[in-house]
């Protein structure tokens, strides 16, 4: 397989508030050729998901066995139940020459990034404090209290920029989505992924 | 000045028959807030040539105080004249926030690189070997060895493609054009230009 017909895997993240689900819906119903990667967990599937559509619904045996055998890209355990990203799947796709999106948190996108460093990672991000604000009391189901905690949290969240490739300002859907576009198509201009080239001449 | 007012250079090279300057012309068309870079040259203007508009026009003893005081970008000498890339009109417009696009051949990009490496270098090259071969007789001033020699060349100078940050292959030249204007966006969008948002917050 040469490295001509290998995709990309682009990883969307950032700070909670900052509209990664949406985004990442929209880029998936504007990019027919991309491939969004599937996680695969130990909780129960509920009505109408299906194994390897939704999810891969896996038994704890199997999902630890995964974890043992450096099968995932990354994985927690949340509610007692364990999610994570099957390495197979991605870089099956990848071998196809199908670029792969994975959205997930920072902490998630930090873990994959070890585990596949060759991957692009965009830090999307609310507009400004002030709309975060907004986005967060918005969902009206904020105490003042957990208002503070999530709001500092995503003030220090924001930090984690740094360790990412791009930063794209979710200011309108559409707009995050044609940033992220061109992003894609930059990095397939990328030298470093077009030496094949030279063996052409 | 923070950065965030701070234009990019972009450096638009590639080899001989790649098609730079049809492609530079097309961008300036398609671009209005895009600044492209004006040359210093010691010749004399041809009729209708305007000096700050096609050229800045520089005596031999007004270039050469430019050469000994680094006031230049990259410089040649071509026939008898200099010509060179003014660092004050590129550093004044990247400083107002305009982008900058600076067509030139490989020798000179590599000089910009070591002079200003904050650039993005762009490698625009022929579709294939086969095109290039076209593109060469179809200016029909060849001969069979002048052919072989330019043709040698232009493939030689394509290994200088691993010096450049991306390559944009010049099949059609308004698909040129879309590649290249997503490498704007995307730089746009790189951590590394956009770190003052993280003092905004």
């Amino acid at each position: 397989m040469s490295d001509k017909e290998q995709g990309i895997l682009f990883v969307l993240s950032g700070p909670s508030g900052a509209g990664k689900g949406t985004v990442c819906k929209a880029l998936m119903r504007r990019l027919p050729e991309m491939c969004l990667s599937i996680s695969a967990t130990t909780r129960q599937p509920r009505e109408g998901e299906q194994h390897g559509v939704n999810y891969f619904f896996k038994t704890r045996q199997q999902f630890e066995s995964m974890m043992a055998s450096d099968d995932l890209l990354e994985w927690a355990e949340v509610y007692g139940n364990y999610y994570g990203t099957p390495r197979e799947f991605v870089e099956q796709k990848l071998a196809e020459g199908r670029d792969v999106l994975l959205e997930i948190d920072i902490q998630g996108a930090m873990q994959v990034k070890k585990s596949y460093p060759n991957g692009v990672f965009l830090f999307l991000i609310p507009p400004s404090a002030m709309e975060l604000e907004a986005r967060i009391l918005g969902r009206g189901t904020e105490t003042e209290d957990s208002f503070a905690t999530r709001f500092g949290a995503a003030r220090s969240e924001l930090q984690m920029m740094k360790k990412y490739d791009y930063v794209v300002v979710n200011d309108v859907v559409e707009a995050a989505c044609e940033r992220i576009e061109s992003i894609i198509t930059a990095e397939h201009c990328s030298v470093a992924r077009n030496l094949f080239l030279l063996q052409e001449w």
